[in-house]
């Protein structure tokens, strides 16, 4: 029987959602309880793979048990074997074609940003800490440009950029508080760092290094080498993704 | 020459503010930096002692130094020292007859806490965890109870209550959003324990083992036998506290 649930976790001690040759994954965590309770190995599929270092808020998964759970008890049962940087927030029946991965309409990521002379104690390992404030209007342009459909070739790491690198962005938008900077975007689906590599465009824009219209032609099919720094993973966040009104809400 | 900072630490590895016979206080930490700097001890006097695993955003604290020093040179030297879960956020240079206790007309604490079935992996040691939801409109009648001048003596850990138990709240609230119930309480001073139990008596009316009634009557010189649990530490911030006008602010 198909089930879903919706999964919060700290990436700090991790090396990414997907299993690992080397180093762990929060899927073989999650994997691994589910075994500790059915006795057998049982797979689990996600909205979206993370980076090493990179959080979850809400990701989705799916994966198929051998009979019937109270979601509560399961969520009760799997979470007493996991650490506590990984946490089942929600559980539920779902019909038997959801995929969390190929049923998403869309996924959600957000990106913190920590501006001043010290990074909080409690911002360490969640934001990315950058000790200048922004030139925030330039930045709102730029951010603003990311909406759309675009040839993201320049927001993708090289080695892993496939032939077709247009994307939609279907939101992108930023609000600024004190010394925090929280960038959410949406879309179908992303290439390999690319709100990483967003991210460290929007720093070079709001330090002054480049501006809206240099973005806006990287847009146009730029070159990766010509865009600026790959943000760090700690900053991170998969927020939550879209199914369709055929799926209960996780 | 007197200096001030405000300082931020996450408290769950420290057996709380002070200079411990056992275990490591926060305070130890900040002296231990500044003597790297200076090469003797310096004394550093603190707003409000925190219990072991408190937090505080904003613990400010004086102390003086042997010569003139720009406040954000000193920040970066104190800080290039400290761990990262303390970290001085801000320092100014302060009147010399400043001092971070004995000029403190209030100190304000806040309180955490995160209802639901499983505590989301961001909250871990930063919150209290109480799977169950409270009966916010009967939590609110008793939080407004707190307000003004009491005889907190069953608010107060019992080995170290004082003959005078009278205390003044300046100020008590409540908001609640989704998961998380924040509690924030501003006075000049307080009993040991005061907040956490304060918390631990709203849980109960929370969950219908009291009501604001109850509250009222413990408040008219109660024992400390008659009230509820204390709140664990780690969901209670001490959060900032307020000086004259006389003072730059921190």
């Amino acid at each position: 029987m198909k089930y879903g649930a919706r999964i919060s976790y700290a990436g700090t001690a991790y090396s990414g959602w997907q299993r690992q040759a080397c180093g762990v994954g929060v899927q073989q965590r999650v994997e691994e309880s589910l075994e500790s309770i059915f006795g057998h190995r049982i797979v689990v599929t996600a909205a979206g793979r993370t980076d090493a270092g990179v959080h979850a808020r809400g990701q989705v998964i799916s994966f198929d048990l051998p009979g019937e759970w109270h979601p509560e008890r399961l969520l009760l049962a799997v979470n007493s074997y996991l650490p506590r940087d990984i946490r089942i927030m929600k559980a539920a029946r779902m019909p038997e074609d959801f995929d969390a991965r190929r049923s998403a309409h869309w996924r959600e990521y957000r990106y913190l940003i920590w501006h001043g002379n010290a990074l909080s104690p409690f911002f360490a390992d969640r934001a990315w800490w950058d000790k200048f404030s922004w030139d925030m209007a330039e930045v709102r342009k730029a951010c603003a440009l990311y909406e759309g459909t675009h040839d993201f070739r320049a927001f993708c790491k090289t080695a892993e950029c496939p032939a077709d690198s247009v994307r939609t962005v279907l939101r992108a938008s930023l609000r600024s508080r004190k010394n925090v900077t929280l960038f959410t975007v949406r879309g179908k689906s992303f290439l390999t760092n690319m709100v990483r590599i967003m991210i460290g465009n929007l720093q070079a824009v709001g330090r002054g290094k480049t501006d809206a219209g240099e973005i806006a032609a990287l847009l146009r099919g730029g070159e990766r080498r010509q865009s600026f720094v790959t943000a760090p993973p700690e900053g991170l966040y998969f927020w939550r993704a879209g199914y369709g009104d055929g799926y209960p809400r996780i």
